[in-house]
């Protein structure tokens, strides 16, 4: 039987999905929308974009409006209220008026939560300065853009999505930016190794990259805020963007004795029921399937919410009828500039951390033919397991790294394996891919891993002493490789009498096309070759 | 054992990636390429693009040259020369030098053919006028830029990928281009709805569109030629090219007793074997499997063509171990000024020709964040099986349209389902994608087909006498839907009663989602309410 009255809390993401989808499903039903913030549905992944200009209309982000919810899908929308106790036994909610206190009590049939996410604040001295923000919907949005109008210096601490996202944005509004980070690189979602070019991306423009250092206190100085990093330098700012991550807003679902996984997300199962039949979770505040290992994970992004939401809304109305949550694998992209990069699934980092057994490689390719113009260099890492099912990827150029994620997110939830990619057969015109796009490539090079003929090797620095940079001469010159010497591909066979057969022989290129060329010649001849991924291009 | 001589008859797409995979494997396997232009391993593809002058550099398409080949592979390059037959008994094939006429007879362990496919030539009265051009090679390529240097009017025939691109940069040069295709549409590989936006594009731009009319005469005049077609039509050109498709080149393999397929193709296992297990064969010339309907096809492309190659190198050297060519989908796509539209997998006219069940759905989504600036529509049709496997897909749009296709082409190679496309999770930061992307919604859309909540009207001719149009007012009145009432979604509920419930009503919107919110008003209000796909960006 259709419930009468659904009650969500969060208007947001997954709320407002979750609230839509109801209504399709029923016209009769009573559908109360508790928000408590003043805005719903709007776009959060464009905060940094309308602070930095590049989105200049502000009404461009509320794609919804309370009033516009009231007229389009007949909603009972109550913002800036907040939910204060769930009574599972009684089936209401209690939540409270921020504009006056006054207090409701709301029946439901069926509870939805979407509370979301809120940013980090760690207790550090001085944190609470007026001059330390964090971003996390509309308000916090005007804070910032007012603040940092009249801000010369700002520093951001973390360097993950939004770090990168308000670096990028604060950089194009003249500002002088700083960026820290704990970890010894930005992004650290993806491998350290992936993330250079985007490093040298903000470098490039004057940003200045504070690595493998944390934030001490803030000291509050006359007209400024001094950060005090654990290495002793301090660095004055003017406006502190904090984004050093998220932690679940499951107080309310912990409160009323809902289940909660070890991170405290609210515990789901694959139809966002939580542990009381009756109470849905959806979103950021949740945990959900990791559909590569089979163990549980929890995925802060916009894409998972939206879906999760519809997902809640199909069980209470088709009942057996829905279709389960497949799990999140955490794609995500991010823009730096000039440079873009992004992951799918397990990173190694993760891989080797949680013990599980992969092989990997990584490929360069063009972004198009690269007898076109505007042909850009693309770098793809790929992960899988040694049955050759596909863990990962990640990329990092110029163009394109949004659809070779795509393709390969969509790989990994087939199921599919490295052959698979090699034989993909992808669109193909001088403007758009490559006859053998980079996708193919890294399957290509996966098979040749298995099948012996490619010995790679990930990284120059775990190479040993006979290294042969088989570029072209002039190449080789201008852009030396530390400790390798020059035999370019085309002379090879003719001077292969030079090499040293009681050692291996490390090749390396521009691109890792070539060298592993001269590896095979290498190895035909009974020499133990090893290539050298992604070339001079990745790893110079 | 491995061979000690490969033959391969054609070094381009095919025969080039045959003859370096073969040279990875072995460096005492003595491996000939016989080419019969002056060229090996060109661009084909861009030839177009060196015409039109975006690729200005010729050099560019020449992606190896026969000497580079001859350094870097240790091939035996032999251009200019034909192979004239085969002796499977003695395993040798006989070569004849174009330049002297000499014949060479060349003994092989393997014999790999790629002999490529051949631009048609009607025997048409008039056919032989030397105005007029096939484009398959850098000679042609030459030629065909030499002669449009001097031609004021030209006329092209055959609007499929290559004529399209013709076309285009044909105009790029300033000339006045005229475009003759037989059958009533552009692009004939998509279904006719899917190709409306190019033929759009085409007119903008003043290119000279007849559909629907076939060539009957060219007659030459003074100082042009004049096409007669079958209409009556008289169309002068000073130059034309012809572009009606192509025909594979598989007279040596028929005369040397190989199987062939119905339309000339040369029949291979899955790893490229044909009849005669020394000789292989790949590319244009061959058949292939259909992986998503079990048929046989051929797919003259070059994706397909370099992998193909690749297998059948492996397959000669790796033997068991080989991989098997798992079929072609016919993934392809073709930029037409502003516009680009493609397809992967079965069109809807090919399913319905075949008798083969199938759904379909048509979506509009934004090629990004619809409020991160620079988002172009994308139209999306999908069509599906009765179980929910992807049979095919088809996309047009300004920007964005290779990654869809790319994404589906991923899903159809891994046997996915409607479901699968719905929950796949890409890549989504406002620059890229969407939290719920076109690839997703028609997913959903075809979710919702099957649970009832969507009746889909593919056409809007097809609707009955209830149409309702349900934007705002303004834009209802900017660009009506004839024989449509407008009520705004927003008063749909209030105004419900002004709708005869006594037969179907049919929703229209701008984008066709507006539509399908409102049947569900009033289905859930119990009408028979049906929404017209694609809304008036897609019908009008």
């Amino acid at each position: 039987m259709n419930p009468t009255r659904i009650v969500i809390i969060g208007g947001v993401a997954g709320g407002a999905s979750a609230a839509a989808r109801a209504r399709r499903h029923s016209e009769n039903v009573h559908i109360t929308l508790v928000e408590r913030g003043p805005d719903v549905s709007f776009a959060n992944c464009g905060l940094p974009y309308h602070i930095g200009g590049e989105i200049p209309d502000r009404g461009e982000l509320a794609i919804q409006t309370p009033a516009g919810l009231r007229a389009l899908l007949n909603l009972d929308v109550r913002t800036l209220t907040e939910a204060t106790a769930i009574n599972r036994q009684r089936r209401e909610v209690t939540v409270r008026s921020l504009a006056d206190g006054t207090t409701t009590v709301l029946p439901y049939d069926k509870l939805i939560l979407s509370p979301g996410a809120s940013p980090l604040r760690p207790p550090l001295p001085g944190i609470e300065s007026p001059r330390i923000h964090t971003l996390r919907n509309l308000e916090d949005m005007d804070r910032i853009k007012a603040a940092a109008a009249q801000a010369t210096s700002i520093a951001i601490i973390g360097a993950g999505f939004i770090g990168l996202e308000m670096a990028e944005q604060l950089h194009a509004l003249g500002k002088q930016v700083a960026l820290v980070e704990l970890l010894p690189q930005v992004l650290p979602q993806l491998d350290p190794e992936m993330t250079r070019p985007l490093e040298q991306a903000l470098r490039d423009k004057g940003v200045r990259l504070i690595l493998g250092d944390g934030i001490k206190s803030f000291q509050p100085a006359a007209d400024h805020l001094d950060l005090v990093l654990k290495s002793g330098t301090t660095l004055p700012a003017d406006l502190v963007i904090l984004s050093i991550g998220v932690r679940p807003e499951s107080g309310l679902a912990r409160d009323a004795g809902l289940e909660l996984g070890p991170r405290g997300h609210i515990r789901v199962d694959p139809w966002q029921v939580t542990s009381d039949p009756n109470i849905y979770a959806v979103g950021d505040a949740c945990e959900t399937a990791d559909p590569i290992l089979g163990q549980r994970a929890a995925i802060a992004l916009g894409g998972p919410a939206n879906r999760q939401g519809r997902i809640a809304a199909d069980r209470i109305f088709l009942g057996e009828k829905a279709r389960p949550y497949p799990g999140s694998i955490g794609t995500a992209i991010v823009r730096v500039f000039d440079q873009t990069a992004g992951i799918t699934g397990w990173s190694e980092a993760r891989l080797k951390a949680e013990g599980v057994p992969y092989l990997t490689v990584t490929v360069n390719g063009s972004s198009h033919a690269s007898y076109f113009p505007g042909a850009e260099t693309i770098t793809l890492k790929l992960l899988w397991s040694p049955d050759g099912r596909i863990l990962g990827a990640q990329a990092v150029g110029k163009d394109g790294v949004d659809k070779r994620l795509d393709i390969i997110a969509t790989a990994i939830r087939g199921r599919m394996s490295t052959d698979d990619l090699a034989q993909l057969e992808l669109s193909y015109a001088p403007p758009f891919g490559n006859a053998k796009d980079v996708v193919n490539v890294a399957g290509f090079a996966a098979a040749n891993i298995r099948d012996g003929l490619l010995v790679p090797v990930p990284e120059l620095a775990d190479a040993g002493a006979q290294i042969i940079d088989v570029r072209p001469a002039a190449s080789a010159a201008r852009q030396p490789v530390p400790g390798a010497r020059n035999i370019p591909l085309s002379e090879l066979r003719s001077r292969i009498g030079e090499l040293d057969r009681s050692q291996p022989v490390f090749t390396i290129c521009q691109m890792g096309k070539t060298s592993y060329f001269a590896a095979r010649i290498l190895a035909n001849h009974g020499f133990d070759a090893r290539s050298i991924l992604g070339g001079a291009h990745h790893q110079l």
